[in-house]
């Protein structure tokens, strides 16, 4: 067993996770929905630093004001007294069916306003709370028929949106970044900005991108065959990579949503290993929430659903550790280097070197052996062994 | 059948494509290679207008300089004999085992040197002959083990050779732009750039890259379980689609390179109207080669390389002219209409409307009828059969 | 557009399809849930047959005998009325929170007395309503982490079960044939029975498997990235399909239950000639309903839920009328010809000849000229052409 | 550090993994093919007790008798020096041109003839070197098109020519079992028998399915997102788990050919359990070799050929370790008991106990508390994290 986690690990859960009732497509609900203050004690006792939400999560779609202001309040003053830090705030534009063909693309005009409003108002909420990261996760944004979209119209529709918000996040002087979850179909047949990559390019193309970035879910890339712990690279090499979402997802399937770690368990190592030592040849590193995003499955009851938020922190904590003594071992540093792993920070071109320069380098070209290189061991496989070993030996 | 194709229809072909031996991973080729220029006239007469190719396409690989001058000057003469267009040319970065780990990312620095001097004598090339467009598929560029690469500095490395190769292409005035070909996976197992989004978020990192845009493969987007329209859409949203490779794939395996429309043949026909047709709304368009990128069956002998190499043509065209009758039909203008596809391209804020005027309009939040809103009928379903009928009826 | 569909089509519908209130994993009931009887004019209306349904879509889980009754006397009424036949039933063994680990095999043994209790209790309404057809989709039949599922005891409480039902069914004289449907995964993380084949292998190892057979559903191969009619052909093969499920797909992601031809047309253009036209070389048939389990998108009011219901029929219609003009072709059967597809149907060893003959044959072996044999033109590229000008020509 | 293998662990690899020379679809060979018998004394000094080969990876196809019978001569006397057990032989029938559309199943039926006659020498080869399984991968057999292959014919075909094998084999007296092993695509489009569950199918049909088993190759079954415990779990079930390949594989995509372990952990740690301890209720087991089909990486040279052969090896021992470990930790047996696991191995009707006693049980059903069965805590999420814990704690 891992050590106890501990505030300054960071750990934080998405409210919509413990809380979720285990309905799912082909079945009822298999656990009651407690009050939403019921589940913060549970999680700060488990070790959770922070405690993230859905405006929906807390308060239902439609409330009057009165509940509203109520029940968030009362949210804050159990957090408070759990000790849980509201780190993230995020708005339910899926759920409800007015959100069927999306919230800041969907058809209708007058939905997309809608939809603004709700973001706009949980904004000022999301300030008021102190979070820090505002997620949007665009999971009805798409379409089941290419027909049915004109995706450019979309797009400038969500650049609209998006900028819009950002501006007022600015304009109010909030404290506050806009995290943009990818996700590549589910409900949708295909969601716009379906990976990390698609939505760098969509924050290129913004007003005010500047406080626009990403929060990367395991599973969702996962569930394109991507490389999650590459795409949170290009997310970090684009300094971009402001919150995320770790869970487990066995293969190309539905959204499993499964505890961290019990889904690719190589992959979630070298996932942990960048998130807490960095990449190899330094560069820009994540300090924010290890925040997850997961279902308690089906079967479990309120036991289960406690084991599994546990079993999250603890298989991160594991990872962890195992990731410090791998970056340790003066093996798997020999190793790297053998392989070359340091030697790719050096610049394909020396320091002052021009292109002339290398033109006119017979060494690099017309005296290079292609031949003999060819032929080097790259040691890849032993460097994997190593973390293999590292892992389970 | 369809017309028969003309110039005019711009259609072009990798010389690798009806080239290809027919050799793949478990077997050996079934198809002589012939000499580079005897493909040529059979295209012309099959209707294309264009060719392309990889550098070793034509010349092996390490050949003297007067073999490759030879070589080459020998392809330009057939293709201006057949009166074929050399309209893209590329690098082969990955058959050579000298870039068995990537070419503009290999951990061996002199490696990396080789593969950019092999790309900047290329440029050259690409230029004489020419070419407005250079291709770039990083088919090396990316690692089985996330050990083994440093993705942080892979990026950086992919920048400094992109930036390197655009800087030159301007320094020396050709009118030349680069395009880059996202790949997921094989012939590594995570490609780096694997969407069409990642390579948007990367060129949006370079220097130069308002010359450096995109060529998405059908197949390539669709080994993500990706849709190639909406990737191609994205691409001409941020102006960066400056090529095509048209192809078939059938669901998520391996790299199946079939004549276009022998894949998902409802997705190829949305494809086709996106290009032939443009968005619904208007917007930015794409006025470019048609360019195959597929294989001819290993069970075929010539007869079927030419078979094929008409099939792609034949079945753009046909596609074609059903997407014009579809975009031409009152009954699917009405149902566009009726489904909101035209209303997506009204911003969401009115002509001179600021969010405040937004947040004081009650209509829009306070006094909009979610419910309501939420029942209404939106008419997809009829309006992709409308495209069913249109295609098959 | 196509003809009207008649009840000599045999189109048949669950009435779980258009009678799904649109609640999915992400949100909300877009659709009131109308009562059973009222769906059925309108699918006959539509062109319907036959109507199919689980016990819980007619009468809610756990009402009493007395609602039970009425329940069901009520919809066999109304189906009458309609001039619907009620030509399968199915048991839902998947909604209720006592499922959640299974029917058949869940862990927990009252549970699973409890499910072959619903079961058989739904094997006399489907005897007594003239059904002919007793689906089972094991939905449920399954696990998320192997350690909690000891798979071999799994297929020995399945076999125990599904023999168990099909031995009453004999015992009782029913006219009633078990259609077992196979699904990888979703709602479990992988389901047992995931294929068509291993449906296939299971029958097999039954004492009473002459009467259990499969019920195919063209997503839930393409889920699994197998091709359907490839699926269908093996059940047919093995004398065992005795219902299908058409729907639609986009590749390997969750369970859309699209329209039929609304996911990848051209594999439901072979489909369809499958089961209209038979094997091209003959061999068994398939003659039962042409059956529909798909889901009207939730974007979609009760319009569209017609509509969507409509374009199943439209479809099918439109593919059968294409792949009798395909077959009709002399082309096409001189192409097949060519092809050698009427040569697979010719044994290897001729009729009376002994293996040891052809061993002694030189000819077969010694003489032959594998070289010149493998450099034979295959034509199937131009086959699979000719199919798509007759699809879309 | 795992212990040094030994012969009683059975391990055994394929001459074709060790001996790739790293050609493949993108690129050149990377590493010289050596003489097959220089591979052997490193396979045995690496700890290895089998070994397997195609016959073509001994001698080249076409060889004449001489060459021939001296290569496998040699072979078999380099196999002896070395302390090798020849376990397997198999058949290539998917490299040679020839049987670019199959062997068994290829339309041409002068191909079937070649293609049989080249099996049955090659049983004949397989005895006399004392093999006792005789592998059948069919790699070829499928098609892209579906209107190039009548798969009844087919299959009819596959029949043909399996049990006229087996025929033979038996006629021979030769102690040889025929292992079929599925894969679902690659290098064909689709690959008849494309899983562990349709090739169970279809040995059920066969006449002398009594010594034709399968062989599973871990990364197959995954290509098509299947669960491979699950899939020698019904093998096992089915008595027919002749042999296995043990192999890494991420994610749906291209065949990787990964080391052991390199691919999906967790599920690698749970077949090592399966095979290692057996299912937790009893039942049949596994005893045969842990036989080896991986590829090692292009990028490496001969040092990381024999890496990754070791790494095979020293990750199963590992996994072994852990799994004997987690089966016999009391916590974990604790688990299990209170999951239910073992009680899925008690029949649903008790011993004696009709049908007709169940149904008149009403404890069964009629006072059955079904939601509070509903309510219970499954607790397989704790047991999954009891796995990992042993696994990475």
């Amino acid at each position: 067993m891992a050590r106890t986690p501990t505030p300054d690990d960071k750990f934080s859960f998405g409210l919509w996770t413990v809380g979720w009732a285990a309905q799912d497509q082909f079945g009822q609900a298999t656990r009651p929905a407690l009050d939403p203050t019921e589940y913060l004690p549970h999680l700060a006792e488990a070790g959770a630093w922070g405690v993230t939400f859905h405006d929906d999560d807390v308060v239902p779609f439609g409330a009057d004001d009165a509940t509203r202001e109520k029940g968030f309040a009362d949210f804050k003053k159990a957090a408070d007294a759990a000790g849980l830090t509201i780190e993230m705030v995020t708005t339910n534009l899926f759920s409800h069916p007015v959100f069927k063909d999306g919230g800041f693309t969907a058809n209708d005009r007058s939905v997309r306003r809608f939809g603004l409003r709700k973001v706009i108002r949980n904004v000022d909420l999301a300030a008021s709370l102190g979070a820090t990261t505002f997620v949007m996760w665009g999971g009805r944004e798409g379409s089941e028929y290419d027909g049915a979209k004109d995706v450019n119209a979309a797009l400038d529709r969500y650049r609209e949106g998006v900028d819009t918000v950002a501006a007022y996040i600015k304009s109010q002087g909030y404290d506050l970044k806009i995290a943009l979850e990818p996700k590549p179909n589910e409900p949708r047949g295909d969601i716009l900005l379906p990976t990390v990559g698609h939505a760098l390019g969509f924050i290129a193309e913004l007003e005010h991108g500047d406080i626009v970035g990403l929060n990367p879910e395991t599973g969702h890339e996962q569930m394109a065959g991507l490389n999650y712990t590459h795409g949170i690279a290009q997310a970090l090499w684009a300094g971009k990579l402001f919150h995320i979402d770790l869970n487990g997802q066995r293969s190309i399937k539905y959204d499993q949503d499964l505890v961290f770690g019990h889904g690719d368990l190589l992959s979630a190592f070298f996932t942990v290993d960048l998130i807490e030592n960095g990449f190899p040849g330094g560069g820009p590193t994540y300090d924010g929430p290890r925040h997850f995003d997961y279902k308690p499955s089906r079967t479990e009851g309120f036991e289960g659903v406690w084991d599994s938020a546990r079993a999250n922190m603890e298989t991160y904590l594991l990872l962890a550790e195992k990731a410090r003594a791998y970056r340790a071992d003066p093996e798997v540093q020999a190793a790297l280097e053998a392989s070359g792993v340091f030697e790719l920070s050096q610049p394909t071109l020396a320091e002052g070197e021009s292109l002339a320069d290398l033109l006119a380098d017979r060494s690099a070209f017309e005296d290079f052996d292609a031949d003999a290189s060819g032929e080097r061991n790259a040691g890849f496989v032993r460097l994997n062994q190593l973390a293999i070993r590292h892992l389970i030996g």
